[in-house]
């Protein structure tokens, strides 16, 4: 366990601009709370919204300067990086088409990227992207932040130190129910939009967090997969439903379900992975706890803070075993890695984290890409990087 | 609840006589528990073992009379058929490649089968073993016993009442961990050696079960399928690993995964169903409740013997709400009502029942058939029937 | 996990008969089945309800015989001593009142008596009982039916082998809600009426069963108490919650709750225990699981059949791991072993069983009337042998 | 659901200081967490350590101005006072000892305080705390910060509106076991020390959270108690394990367990209410659930952001139903609802709240005192307020 007030500090907090997130946004909010709990951030300027009026109103609320609040993120960004307070971090939390033309503006001008997943709203964007990054110096953040869990980490290092042995089997598997019917709110209505979301519904939404949370722990890299996609909703014009079989290099296979229309499921984010010598589960609405099982001897519960966990996961966590901790806090990790990763690399030091980052962005990209395509050809097996 | 002494009683017990079953055998045992528990048969006769010593001994320790213990099936299905007190019934629970020698002969002289899954080691097998069913007058019950569970009963009747709404999804698995390694004695020899077994490893032998209850709880029929089959086992001649994708009459669609190879599952058989109205869920390792969720509305959890079982399932339960029942009592339902049907046929009078039979052991080789061909062709979609 | 077949096996079925258990009873139904479950008895001789039309309408359903149906348990007890093939053991399943008038006329007559719990009605009939037994040769067994469970005998091991160090804290409760309403009904008619059920409500009824596991896990001897016993529902004569703090020898405390007015359990007995190197926790209602944790370690999930399962418990499991086992396997086991015990009794061998005897029962009868005692006197500490 | 970027605004954030809450310090990095949680505050004074050089260091890790960091909570009322930007409220954070010399130099300034609990260390002290705040026109924030849990509210309200109709029985739990031995640092050592903890061990530190946590969702005012403590641990001076029985005002009875000793529990804090008509329970290490059931209807499960949940929990927070929050985002509504407090407070207007205050504290007092003086005399019933 980490005291929060020791080895989470910095000298001086990170100067954070934001786009999209304004009025009604969610995930705006989310890490908006997420750069604020370990204080390593402070919001400064943003383009909170596309509509103008919006953008000035959250920008109150949220009590930027007015000089601060912008009511296009080219112009904030043309500005910001003139600034000589001008922000060192820019949050695009807008829909998934927005992400590269925003994210180019910024790393184009130095500025670090915190971006909201999936990556773009198409693969051919996601390619730019990559280019984008390579050209700029600043950092590219990319929040899959189930990756943050303290759990999520352990699971990853046991895999990593060999205590399921060489590993065959991966059921990765994230259900909501919130689509199951026809719905109409901001949030529903560019989920559903192929022109705002992408070709990908529940595969672009929350299928890419799954595919990235399988490949984060296993450390296995996909290679074919074959997909049955369905929009059950009439109307619907991207998918709500996926069933996806997966082959992962080395020889290891995967079941990958995602959907949207499944009632009794709020946010069931779920993976098991099975080796040679033991099996692990973790739960994302219970993520305080891992089960871990080796062959022939009795399941372990191993707790985030408590006796089972690795010393190495300690700075992922505020509070002792027991004091549950959540999603806001595995996001928070995120931010206060990417925080501590600006700071490296202002001071000319390497900045490895375990953030997902371009590549995991494209590889999701990918993943939709190919679901779609498999799909589209009866679930033929598709190379994802085909 | 139902009173043992009053709506189960039989006005005299039927004489049951069992193939299979001797000396270290596990299903063997699980029946003639099953027969015992609501004292509707007595065991008088068995082929117990194929080598004469066992089968000798085996019928010693099982108190049966001298001349009801037989060294062969024939012998005993001929003799049988000619006494006055012979068998009524005959419970098959050798290996699966000697179900439809055994039952044939039994079914030939009028004898009831009750019959452990999956219904042959062959779909020619199973495809003679309907000829010889058709033929015959005697009834055919096979045990699919996770059936038998009140709270699978009250599944299917939830779904049959439309609470569901019209179906979307079905994801069943069926994970064990006990054949991880390279297992060797009586129950993992037979159950890897495709002379006995079938072509199927895990899809034969609990593949069947978890497609069974599918099909079972959700009353579709699955048009097709997509398989990927591995044996991750070194030497293993059988699939150990299965990932399958359904496709149901009406548009629903299905995963299916079962494994031997997953460590840290005992039995674990597990269904879930959605709806467009509601979903539910199930676990055969905590068998005495159902998770019901209707879209909209906090999850209820419906217990064996509690307040939200329907009446129709009453029967299938023996003690109240709290006092679980587990795998035992499940299978006994289905040989408490195998019962009553008998009696029923006997009489003259419809002998309707929940228990699966003939047609859902063609299925089951159907499944297997289906899995290994469409594995063979690289996961393409394949027809069940085809 | 054990073969029914095999090491369960008697040369011939105990002879048993039954007092009580009639039409509508439910723990005769349950002693029935749990005597048939592992095939060591036959019932054959019943004096199954005071009413005689009733007694012989019930003794016609079980199938037994004209003769050996009773419309008195005296003139069953004499005719069956006297036969040659009559009862070698009774079961007495009567509400509580009658088990001591019952009971003595059996063993007066050397007939093995398995009887439900409490022991008694009464602390002074109790007192005859422990006489009535030392004078007879005939094995007394009480059905205090949780010891039954594997893992109740696994959580005595780990006890008894010191895997949790001395003693601290003993947790225990049963919670059930049936009777939150002024409910009538058979079950609920004689169990709220002091004449038959004693000076307990739910301290006799099923305070008595979580005194009993606590002591039979723990070893340990319970001193004192303090209760604070309530009747909740108007009109209601023994109590129906009871709140209680208990004294071991050698310095444990314990706090035991049982009521039958909480909504929401339906039988809901669990137990923890705490030493100073290990806790653990079992719950009736999922009872094939039972948690450990060493102070310092990961919790440890220790199954039935499964790998941590001590050696000694297979005995009292029938079924592999993930199969579940419930409430009547439990009480079946009790039926095996008290089986055992009196063919090792007539064969001259010594009998010795974990079964909870004459001693447990008064024990519990001390309990009940050492809780009304404290509650009487404003919840002052009493003696429970006092 | 709240997004925070709306209504949970601020003009501007609460200018904050600290007292106690440096280097190794635990609850003190927990209430900087959730005074940052949703942007209500900005810490700019600290009197962190009672060693000048370890507050000096912490205020410098905070990055406090050097100006703003004190050597001693006097200096820093008195100068805080008369600063025009002075603190307008005060968090205190030290050992218990030290809660009333501290509270009362703010409370005598008009700086409102957020003080952690237990209220002091002695009763004394919580009465003189009871008058100083009484004297003073600040607000008194005591963090029982359960109370904050979303699903803490929604069970409180389930009570208020009648749902359980007239309460009987109340069982609440606080079980951990950190202390089973004898350890020192510094969490263990004042935790310990009854010169700077009190009288109460487990009773002060923990056994006060489950009762004011059983009074708060209940609504019953404790009349009487009966308690039997017990230091397990070999020179322990304090309480480390109480078994307590309740009273309360018109006829509802509890069990309070608390315990450091138990080993297997984390941070387990659990608590079942049962009425006339139903049932709830609730646990702290998964807060997002409450189990709701009503007499002779299925257990309805209640979540956070759920279907179930009140409208007027909804500002209680941030994410949707299935993002799990914790134990900081609870103590963050207690911050957050005294920020809109002191807001209301200073704008005139009434400043109404559910978090706990003087009332709770000094109940909490009496609690502690009253387990003490009932375990000192055999557990006899004493009044609390006696």
């Amino acid at each position: 366990m980490t005291i929060e007030g020791t080895n989470r500090a910095l000298t001086r907090p990170i100067r954070l601009g934001m786009v999209g997130g304004g009025k009604d946004a969610f995930i705006g909010a989310v890490h908006r709370i997420a750069s604020r709990i370990d204080g390593k951030y402070e919001l400064v300027a943003g383009a909170l919204s596309s509509t103008p009026e919006r953008a000035r109103e959250s920008g109150h609320t949220l009590g930027l300067k007015e000089d601060r609040i912008y009511d296009c993120f080219l112009e904030m960004a043309k500005r910001e990086a003139r600034l000589k307070d001008g922000i060192e971090a820019v949050a695009i939390v807008t829909p998934n088409h927005m992400h590269y033309p925003v994210a180019k503006e910024f790393l184009k001008r130095g500025i670090h990227v915190i971006c909201d997943k999936p990556l773009t709203s198409t693969l051919a964007d996601a390619k730019k992207m990559v280019k984008a990054a390579e050209k700029s110096d600043a950092l590219f953040f990319l929040t899959h932040n189930y990756t943050g869990y303290p759990m999520v980490r352990q699971a990853r290092e046991l895999v990593q130190n060999g205590d399921l042995g060489p590993l065959r089997v991966v059921q990765v598997e994230y259900a909501q129910d919130w689509l199951s019917v026809d719905l109409h709110n901001k949030q529903a209505d560019w989920r559903t939009d192929p022109a705002r979301t992408g070709i990908g519904g529940s595969t672009g939404d929350i299928g890419t967090h799954a595919f990235n949370l399988a490949c984060f722990i296993t450390g296995l890299k996909a290679e074919s997969l074959a997909a049955d996609l369905q929009s059950f909703v009439p109307g619907r014009k991207v998918d709500d439903n996926a069933h996806v079989m997966l082959r992962f290099e080395g020889g290891a296979r995967g079941m990958l379900w995602c959907s949207q229309v499944a009632p009794g499921n709020e946010n069931n984010l779920k993976i098991r992975v099975y080796g040679e010598k033991a099996g692990l589960e973790w739960c994302q609405e219970n993520p305080n706890y891992l089960q871990f099982t080796q062959f022939g001897a009795p399941q372990q519960l191993i707790t985030r803070g408590g006796a089972g966990m690795s010393a190495s996961i300690a700075s992922t966590t505020r509070v002792p075993a027991g004091h549950p901790e959540g999603y806001l806090e595995g996001f928070a990790n995120l931010y206060s890695e990417a925080a501590d990763a600006i700071r490296a690399h202002q001071s000319g030091k390497p900045a490895a984290t375990l953030i997902p980052g371009i590549e995991e962005g494209l590889a999701g990209e990918q993943f939709i890409d190919a679901c779609v395509r498999s799909s589209a050809r009866n679930s033929a097996w598709v190379k994802l990087d085909g």
